[in-house]
């Protein structure tokens, strides 16, 4: 078992207990609700994440401590613990019911679909599976977002392995998008494996490893498309690449100004090849670079050359029509590159958000 | 004469040019067009500069390094010199016929409202008047904007003092302001003093100098808060104040994160007092403080109170009605504070910005 975590300062009571649990490596359920944060809640929440964690334990008869929290949904207000225990005895006796889709269905908040991508993989002749599932659509970046997502394997993998491959995955491909810039005080990634499926254990550095590795990235990739596709309002998925930037840091930086620039998003959905809200986000960006050799693509389309326009704006516009795009941009002044998943952004966003609560 | 620019790495030709100008602390003539940025439009676009500021010169019989230059609109389309051309005589015939407002109007893009703010000042028996007009709707943050901003006296000011004057007042006005985050090409703010009041000359240090640079910060407050007002589809004006904070740097940094948070902007739309949305992006702002030494208030409902509900929301939605309101975060954490303008963030923001150009 291994997990990651918000990196809000603002941490929800369910996340400080599966912080504090997962030190041990250990894991044998999860129980997540929607619809209530339990997050800003005191210590009331703090205790009632622990009888959320405790009525599984008893009724799986595991350690509490084996038991992982996840909430998703409204700050502030305490977790309706008497609706929860009502329900806990129907839970149980559903075990092993539902598929693997009821389960992502059950966690969707504004969601509009459910999330799951799955990989099968040989090892000492055994077949294992690895399947995620997730739930996020707005406050999607920097890292995670209110964004759940649970990966569970029969494989037998070591934790140290577990741990490995999880953060790579999440530094590439859950830390790569962006829906509105916000980041959620609940975001979680846990990643479980039980054995059952007979292997060898899984441990780093092996050739098993990287295809397992491989596996979980592919997964985790999969999964923030579906977040980004599924981006509160979102009509389009855009990838934003930067090339040939001085450094990764910098790369990264300025992909992520770009995809998070209103201005850059509102001409993605007004079908506006506005090259220069990219160019005014790049320079607001921090990062170093010479205007003069940047050059700006909308797939195939290239309407910046050396900082200034090429004239093909039309051609341009005609590849914000697609549901799926990547805009590049050549810096030309080094050899890091990076890419940051964004979407654009609607009326629809505005009023999913202004409507949220009340 | 001084002046302060877009710290945005893409600079326009005529931020340049005005950036070369401004050294000598001298200037006579300001040209400002809207509807072209003359910004990414390589070195044409500086020839093109120079051009406008040259036919301003000629006509006004001015050295070429006396007319400063502002333009503001799209970016990467060269400036229609022709038409520029063909309306000078137009414009230098018609000097001193207009009043400052028609200025104010004629420098508006998606500005609903011309801005003008006004002070006058006794200085040795003389009075001056010191006056400024400003554009900016969108793109209003973090330093500046699409904003350009005029100031002009007829007191005697030295060059120095005028500089003390302007940057402190940007610093407390259009540097605490935002739309939507994004900063601007052409951010311009240029002060002239002309010395026809026939006061004794202002210097620094001086009781004069004092009331002079009072009257300057009150003219850009006053008109930092019009563009906020003016924001692009917003309906209300919000001061984000966080107080008691371990130092001014933190202050302004949860201050801005709070401000430029599309959840909080839509929730402030919505008449949501979403203070959990808040402490997320306190969260994320990456301050340290202490969730549960927290307040939070709606003009004067407190909604958190040690980083936990009061249940007050219903009152806080009634606050949320108001155009005007000011939220106060307090971290009692330390003794510093720090207060950035914002507004909300509605559909018709998005609409604005996804037909701007097309």
């Amino acid at each position: 078992m291994s997990g990651m975590f918000t990196t809000n300062r603002v941490k929800a009571a369910p996340v400080r207990l599966d912080m504090k649990n997962i030190r041990s490596g250990r894991g044998q359920a999860i129980i997540a609700n929607s619809g209530n944060a339990n997050a800003c809640t005191g210590k009331q929440g703090a205790r009632n994440a622990e009888k959320m964690a405790g009525l599984i334990a008893r009724g799986l008869k595991l350690r509490h401590t084996m038991v992982y929290t996840a909430s998703t949904g409204v700050i502030g207000t305490p977790l309706p613990m008497e609706r929860i225990r009502g329900k806990i005895p129907e839970l149980l006796k559903g075990l092993g019911t539902g598929t693997v889709f009821d389960v992502a269905a059950a966690i969707m908040t504004t969601d509009t679909f459910p999330k799951v991508a799955s990989r099968r993989m040989k090892v000492d002749g055994k077949t294992g599976t690895i399947t995620g599932i997730c739930k996020g659509a707005g406050m999607i970046c920097p890292n995670m977002a209110t964004m759940l997502c649970f990966i569970l394997t029969d494989l037998e993998v070591s934790a140290a392995a577990l741990d490995k491959a999880l953060k790579d995955a999440v530094e590439n491909s859950f830390n790569r998008i962006t829906i509105d810039g916000d980041m959620s005080t609940n975001d979680t990634v846990l990643i479980m494996a039980n054995g059952m499926a007979g292997n060898e254990r899984i441990t780093r550095g092996t050739a098993a490893f990287r295809t397992f590795a491989a596996a979980v990235s592919a997964i985790t990739h999969e999964l923030s498309r579906m977040i980004v596709a599924d981006g509160e309002g979102a009509t389009k998925t855009v990838e934003i690449e930067v090339k040939n930037a001085g450094s990764s840091r910098d790369a990264k930086k300025a992909a992520s100004a770009i995809a998070n620039s209103l201005l850059v998003k509102t001409a993605l959905y007004g079908n506006d090849a506005n090259w220069g809200r990219i160019m005014a986000a790049l320079g607001y960006s921090g990062i170093r670079f010479r205007e003069e050799r940047t050059d700006i693509a909308f797939d195939k389309v290239r309407v910046v050359k050396n900082g200034m326009a090429t004239g093909k704006d039309r051609e341009a516009a005609a590849v914000l029509m697609r549901k799926n795009l990547r805009i590049t941009v050549n810096l030309r002044s080094g050899k890091a590159s990076a890419s940051v998943l964004t979407c654009d952004l609607t009326e629809a966003y505005v009023r999913i958000n202004a409507e949220y609560r009340t």
